[in-house]
């Protein structure tokens, strides 16, 4: 098996079809698509054209964004979640990637329709909880429908803004209060590379049986104007694949490799260029230590 | 005795003897200089100045870049190293702030003079560990000066290229290789906010008597374009001083509380509308809690 996966945010401006079709030209196995992607042409037939091309579906991208205070929000987040579940379900995804969103201060900043009632709402103990909280009313809906829930630790510096779960041990203990076929966790190379306990944490959650996607891309500098697309491709940065990778694979984990970049540059190549570098970087950089 | 202590690097374009006067006419007093300020004018004469207004001195900014695997480098780094502790005995300084430095391949792009023998050198695991090495190498230099060596541990944001140190847990596992009038840690509020284990982590070094520096300034988005410079004024971003202070003054900390703010806006400002807001801030969401 080949363990590569394409999250179709790497090629940002290709459809659903347009990426199965790249990826499967080149040798790729797997894909990890983003929910846009899937809604254009309903969660049913996206399923039926990976399945068709025989690719497999790593994960689905994703829900969250559960940590408001706010009544109004929450139904709506936690409606959107199980829209989000239905949609993997339905496409054959076997986990749906939680980034769990920031502090209520700062929905107004990310566009959010309808910004807190409390836009001095700093308190990010009561934030987390709040996502504690809301993963444990959504897993009875994930669990029946066969989708696991996998918590995605965001990078320090996304704390704000966009995902209040720094570290990969606290979502192992969010994690905690379920089963492991209810709730896993990401080990997204970008968000968690900096943790001086990430050798510790990942064999955690590989002995709890956790790991729901290995996601890979590289810490580059200077970081993007818009930090979100800072991502870069492996081995333009900082990170060393070698040893997160042989950790992961020392914990157990044994399925697909995503391959998520959001980053204009990369976006502007044609996508067959940006496919054929990614799977020659997995290839030298990844796969050797997996 | 009012704690708060302005920073120089908040009035970047004032020399020592400006600041001690605009923050001596505010009411300021205590200060915490960077060498560059003290080094214009000769350490000696700047703690004389500074005795003479009165102020108390609450740390020097700062030693450290000491994650070089080259053997030159090293010997560079300590020299320059014991140099800022001279000039922290000569000041009457007791806490010596050390920013620890980043991975060898981001020294070229910091612009660091000759960069590294493997600029491929992604191994943050020995990074750290050097860093150990050197400090050990520095405390009997600091101790017989009387000088403490402050550990800071950096937001994740600055990992590859600023400070390997990431997490204050992390920064006094290190520490506690020394007595605690050896090696401290600076809790930074911009460095730990977004920390899970901030709570615990500052009971700890409270506990085992190592905070040297409370410093505070607040996360703000977007980043400026150097994210360096992206240090807000406290209240206008994300980071909740209530909390984080009154766990500070759990801990017993009752030193001073130091303003750093590196942002290109507020170093555009008069200094004194930067100084009398610093103080405005500190008093109201700040001190009520310490």
């Amino acid at each position: 098996m080949y363990r590569l996966s394409l999250n179709t945010a790497t090629c940002q401006h290709l459809s659903l079809a347009e990426a199965v079709t790249a990826a499967t030209g080149l040798g790729i196995e797997a894909i990890g698509p983003w929910r846009d992607r899937v809604q254009e042409i309903g969660a049913t037939e996206a399923g039926k054209l990976i399945a068709a091309a025989g690719l497999r579906v790593s994960t689905l991208c994703r829900g969250g964004f559960i940590s408001s205070a706010e009544a109004d929000q929450v139904e709506r987040s936690l409606a959107d979640n199980r829209q989000a579940i239905d949609e993997a379900a339905s496409l054959g995804a076997a986990e749906l990637v939680m980034v769990v969103g920031g502090l209520p201060r700062s929905f107004a900043a990310m566009g959010r329709p309808n910004g807190p009632a409390d836009a001095e709402d700093r308190d990010l103990a009561a934030a987390r909880q709040r996502v504690a909280d809301r993963i444990g009313e959504l897993v009875p809906y994930a669990r029946e429908r066969g989708v696991r829930l996998a918590l995605e630790p965001m990078h320090p510096l996304f704390a704000a803004d966009r995902g209040v779960l720094s570290t990969l041990a606290q979502a192992l203990d969010i994690a905690a209060d379920h089963s492991s076929d209810e709730v896993g966790v990401v080990v997204d190379s970008y968000h968690v590379w900096w943790d001086p306990a990430l050798k510790e944490s990942i064999a955690r959650a590989g002995a709890e049986s956790r790991i729901s996607s290995y996601q890979i891309c590289d810490w580059v500098l200077p970081l993007a104007r818009d930090t979100l697309n800072s991502r870069g491709m492996m081995g333009d940065g900082y990170i060393d694949f070698r040893q997160i990778s042989a950790w992961v694979s020392q914990a157990g984990y044994r399925g697909d490799v995503e391959v998520e970049i959001f980053n204009e540059d990369v976006w502007e190549q044609e996508a067959s260029l940006t496919i054929s570098t990614m799977k020659q970087r997995y290839d030298s950089l990844v796969a050797p230590y997996l």
